[in-house]
């Protein structure tokens, strides 16, 4: 084991949002310059840093000028230019995760095939190549069209029940994805070093707006059986381990009506469904991102008894300057935590920040979530 | 009760520490932007933020300047321009802790005055002019002579036994106070809203590094009988509410061999004995801080059943850019936080982080302490 320290000063981060912002927040606790790539001035993450550039993380020269001025490389979303991490890779500069890894998952048709590969369950899927081949498909709807690149938080994805659906179907690379019978949205993180050692946290339970199709809340621990927390786990694991590259992956699942576990997505970074581990874990997912790319030993992922994480998503007819109502009635709950992205502008459904709220027991964080969701406001000034 | 956010968006910090470094982590989960002033480009908070002002913040313009382009202004050093502050407030500005506050610590002499004046317990003073002054207090030996300016952390103290040790003696203006035999030092951090509503953290005892004279580690909460808790309590309350301004405030007491306990000094801002509050309570020392300048709810004070904080200082026979020994090791320990202030450059006695544990109990937290101070090292190069 090395025993001094900084073993990489200069990290690199593509993408500059929220996630990006709870990386840095943790990271100022350890010796590191944190550098950061995004192509938005406003970007939640531009004022944080003094390493801060401004610049398009899908476009190769910027990706790879960027990657020379670091020592070790990560990202905040999938969605970047591959290529550039490769030529870095090669060049022998860390990338975690790997650019491979990152490959597989931000094509949504590579990572489902990765996952049949693996035999890690997951739905039955199509490829399409277009909306005029949607036709070819009747017979396999119900069914989930995504497109295979850029979508996130419910973009790129559409229902299509039956073919009459196909009109607001999409013109782009997609898959089918046949729709099961959900019981339960799961979601485990996983922490994996540059060994191949792995610490993996508590199953979280999802529940989804159903209008903005992106995380309304989560609970963790899932109210589920401890079978099926034993079955989620191995399944994450097996995942983790099948990219053969470290970093931290949250694999996010579905519990079936008959009882089945099937992987649904796998986020190569970070996650929406790990916030709460800031304060509901020894080591928050951001403190093991961190920890992996600086090749320290994994933290305890040991958690509250309970926890629960509510999102803070634009209110519906507000756009515009954001302002937030009842901060001042949610701040003064206790073991209650307000995270604020620092995002200027509100609209219905976009992301602005997030609660978290701990707990000895359920009934008491799910009372404190029922007051968070029916104080706490996104609106415009 | 106010109801929108942000109510100050544009917060000032007068010093870029490592108390502004850990006061930017927190505030980094609401939506404020924060500016830094401070007379080091390679501060631990120079790269931290897009807002660093590279100026003398003991200079009346710079600090005057510097408070107009922010909505209210704190500190994280006392050793500041108070006239700027005083005609900033005068102006309607935000000035948190009070400018009045301010100067009447930053001064020891003032200082000790001011418990005078509110029948604060306190050691018994006296004011010296300059060395040639010292000799006409033979007869109020052993006492320790402190510059009434810029004294901190052990600087700007020595201890006068007899006559003969007049020789190495400040020749500044100065207090001279009279030694006390202690049995402990404790410490109690109150915050105060704008309100004038208090919240108090469990009282710590503080072990001290007898070469520095800073604070070796401390054990919260302090190992004393409830009633002495009470009485500190209540005497840091005392000092708090005396100072008729909000911010929160640092409160270092002796408790003497006689069972007495007398105030010794206090800091108007977040400071080394509450480090351990960012892990063993509910909400820290740095988030009450920013609490109060945004005018939100005291976040509780309610902490962990036994935690400890130990500072990490430059290795005797160490200068020059620094690097961690022991790192991996007590990285690995559960519940063990590691909190490197990002210095370039180590020093025999500086310093250069910190680490926190918190544990159900004082025997494993005791047991850690111990693996942590003697693994983790900052050497040079």
């Amino acid at each position: 084991m090395k025993n001094t320290f900084p073993l990489a000063t200069k990290i690199g981060i593509l993408g500059g949002g929220q996630l990006g912002r709870m990386f840095i927040e943790n990271a100022l606790r350890y010796d590191v310059e944190i550098h950061i790539l995004d192509p938005s001035s406003n970007a939640p993450c531009a004022h944080l840093t003094a390493y801060f550039v401004q610049g398009d993380f899908k476009d190769y020269e910027t990706v790879y000028k960027f990657g020379q001025t670091v020592d070790v490389i990560s990202i905040e979303i999938e969605h970047v230019n591959t290529q550039a991490l490769f030529d870095l890779e090669k060049e022998g500069k860390l990338v975690i995760p790997s650019a491979l890894a990152i490959q597989t998952i931000k094509d949504k048709g590579l990572q489902k095939q990765f996952y049949e590969d693996y035999e890690i369950p997951s739905s039955r899927f199509r490829f399409v190549e277009n909306k005029a081949a949607l036709k070819e498909h009747i017979a396999f709807l119900p069914a989930f069209q995504k497109a295979r690149k850029d979508g996130y938080d419910g973009k790129g994805v559409t229902f299509l029940k039956t073919a009459a659906d196909f009109e607001q179907g999409f013109d782009v690379p997609s898959i089918l994805e046949k729709a099961v019978d959900i019981n339960k949205e799961l979601s485990v993180l996983v922490a994996r070093d540059q060994e191949g050692n792995t610490e993996v946290y508590p199953v979280v339970e999802l529940v989804f707006d159903p209008v903005y199709n992106l995380v309304d809340y989560l609970i963790a621990p899932a109210q589920i059986s401890e079978k099926e927390v034993e079955i989620a786990k191995k399944l994450a694991l097996r995942v983790a381990d099948s990219l053969h590259s470290p970093g931290l992956f949250a694999i996010e699942m579905f519990l079936t009506k008959e009882g089945e576990i099937l992987v649904n997505e796998t986020a190569p970074r970070a996650h929406n469904s790990g916030h709460h581990t800031i304060e509901a874990s020894i080591s928050s997912q951001f403190d093991n991102q961190l920890r992996i790319l600086l090749g320290l030993p994994l933290g305890s992922t040991k958690s509250y008894k309970a926890a629960a994480m509510i999102n803070i998503v634009g209110s519906e007819g507000h756009s515009g300057k954001v302002s937030y109502e009842g901060i001042q009635e949610v701040s003064a709950l206790e073991n209650v935590y307000i995270h604020l992205y620092g995002k200027e502008e509100t609209k219905p459904g976009r992301k602005m920040g997030h609660v978290s709220v701990i707990g000895a027991n359920f009934e008491d964080v799910l009372e404190k979530i029922a007051v968070v969701k029916e104080k706490l406001k996104a609106v415009s000034r």
